[in-house]
């Protein structure tokens, strides 16, 4: 079993990565600070793996909360159920809080640890792909507000993280598919030879081959760990993990939380972006091909979707968080494996991407 | 013009005190990241100080949300409309905050900008005297759940306080009695001759003489200032700042929130907590006297309400911050001026003290 750490000095924190980890006890026990433990969790993921999860808290007053599955859960309201169920149970401040289910979990329950006595522990068992590779490290909390993805939230770090590779065997074609859209995004941002090795592995992630499975959650894990470490809190290069994102939150907040999945959108971001490297002279049109290539070999889609027109995308991605007093911000690609972030993009050029061959 | 700083690091803040800083532009701009600023406040504060706050805004693009005034709106409710006002002017995360009130305004403000895109800059300008002396100082934020108070919280510094005194001379008098029960909070706790100080000098301060409220505020936020930097999240003597607190949330929380105002409520908390340290011989009686002498002498409650049975109590602090794993800890007095923190409070005292004189 792999075990990265994401160094952030007396909250550094192990991401354990294997098959079979949901059964093992001692690695959540020995970071529980008390004996209450709350498990959010949702309707999908409960009935597979939340009894397992719960076989491991022998000895502890623990309880499970069983959301709504979906992005449009992820709200203030879902939030405040969070704590009503904490202050039914006379959760105290030394109380535990388990994610376990995908990035929509992960992110409502880390900012409810985050907020809940003005913070409790809280502890990643992410059972998504894109969780495991992304949202379940680096500390990033939050819920959305109708009028912005994620506008509300904390960073706030999980004790571990543990992401057991065998639940990856019962999520849906679709959220695999999700997931490797941020796979493949670490190896455009950062990681050519990872880059190359996708091209040569995808259909083997596809097939769910576990080695090829674990090697990229793996490789992913470090590459975001190693970001995180040098710049927990964005005032920097952090920002190249959201290539793709901005667009994407305009997608996936334009057509309301969970009609797009975040891994898609993220996808037809990317392509975005890319279109929009290539427009500033960074990519050839051979590697912009290449990119829609994998990500389609990935089941990812290309295209934002017909009901947003560019004048949508451009009011969406104007309140996103990568914006700094009217100036927009976008991760863009300065090479293949070579992430930028480009301070003051041209409004036309910018245009020309949201108008052009990427809307059919 | 007294400056004291609250010495966090990186995160140092000066605390500005005295009259007509309302006015300084300079002690505001000189902290904002950017050109957005939202002032929050209340329908009371608006109409006597909101103008001059803007006025020392000329530059920046600023906007005011008017909030009801009382502690019943310090929800998650009235949270998420400072979110949907920062989205729908579209600010950005390198905007700030500024809070233009007393506690409540402070708390909820604060814990808005704690969340808004992360976290974004805050500002605290304490317009109350509990404000002044407590809670602008330290970076306790939060809002209030139907079944605690300040459960949905974070810690967050402010990038600096201005305590113009001369804002008092509006402040109704039972609101200044409420301040100055955490001023003589901080006697009883930590600081025997200011007590003394207290005790020659009540008239003067409720009389609100200048002078004197000065030397109350900068002795208190002296205190204050010390005990956060050393304890900044509350894992060891901050704790002894909430000296007859838990008591006052069950108040807080069993009256309805806004009936009692929290400087009332801990004031019979400090009430209680005398009467209980009595009965652990750490009191004499004639100690326990001069507690009451002084907070009716400032115009404060000395007697739970009659409505909350001792059952009641029990029940509502069994769910305060203080308690862990079932065993309620309680900030108790030693002597006067020295506070501690009693680990595992004997039940049956604490039954005493609950049934006894202190309930009419």
């Amino acid at each position: 079993m792999p075990t990265l750490h994401v160094e952030l000095g007396d909250r550094r924190y192990p991401l354990h990565i294997g098959p079979g980890l949901l059964d093992q006890p001692d690695l959540l026990q020995s970071h529980l600070p008390g004996r209450q433990v709350l498990v959010v969790t949702n309707t999908t993921v409960a009935p597979l793996y939340l009894d397992r999860v719960r076989a491991t808290l022998t000895g502890l007053r623990h309880h499970a909360l069983i959301l709504p599955d979906g992005e449009s859960f992820k709200t203030l309201d879902t939030l405040n159920q969070v704590f009503t169920t904490l202050l039914n149970h006379r959760f105290d401040r030394h109380c535990a809080i388990i994610a376990l289910g995908g990035g929509v979990i992960g992110d409502l329950a880390g900012f409810a640890a985050a907020c809940y006595q003005r913070g409790v522990a809280f502890i990643q068992i992410p059972t998504t792909l894109l969780a495991q590779v992304d949202s379940s490290v680096g500390g990033k909390t939050a819920v959305n507000h109708p009028l912005g993805k994620n506008m509300i939230g904390a960073f706030y770090q999980p004790l571990c993280v543990v992401a057991d590779t065998e639940t990856l065997n019962t999520l849906p074609d679709r959220e695999l598919s999700a997931g490797l859209a941020e796979v493949i995004k670490y190896g455009l941002i950062r990681d050519r030879p990872f880059l190359d090795w996708l091209d040569a592995h995808l259909e083997d992630l596809i097939n769910r081959d576990p080695a090829a499975l674990s090697q990229a959650i793996e490789r992913s894990c470090r590459i975001k760990a190693t970001i995180v470490a040098a710049d927990e809190r964005e005032t920097g290069e952090r920002a190249l993990l959201n290539l793709g994102h901005t667009f994407g939150h305009a997608i996936e907040t334009g057509m309301g939380y969970g009609v797009w999945l975040h891994g898609e959108a993220v996808a037809t971001g990317m392509v975005l972006a890319a279109d929009l490297s290539a427009r500033l002279g960074w990519l050839n049109p051979a590697q912009v091909e290449r990119v829609r290539v994998l990500l389609t070999r990935a089941g990812l889609p290309l295209t934002p979707p017909p009901e947003l027109t560019p004048d949508d995308f451009l009011r969406l991605m104007a309140v996103d968080k990568k914006v700094q007093d009217g100036r927009l911000r976008l991760v863009l690609l300065r090479d293949l494996g070579q992430g930028v972030i480009a301070e003051s993009v041209d409004a036309r050029q910018l245009r020309a991407t949201l108008a052009a061959d990427s809307f059919g």
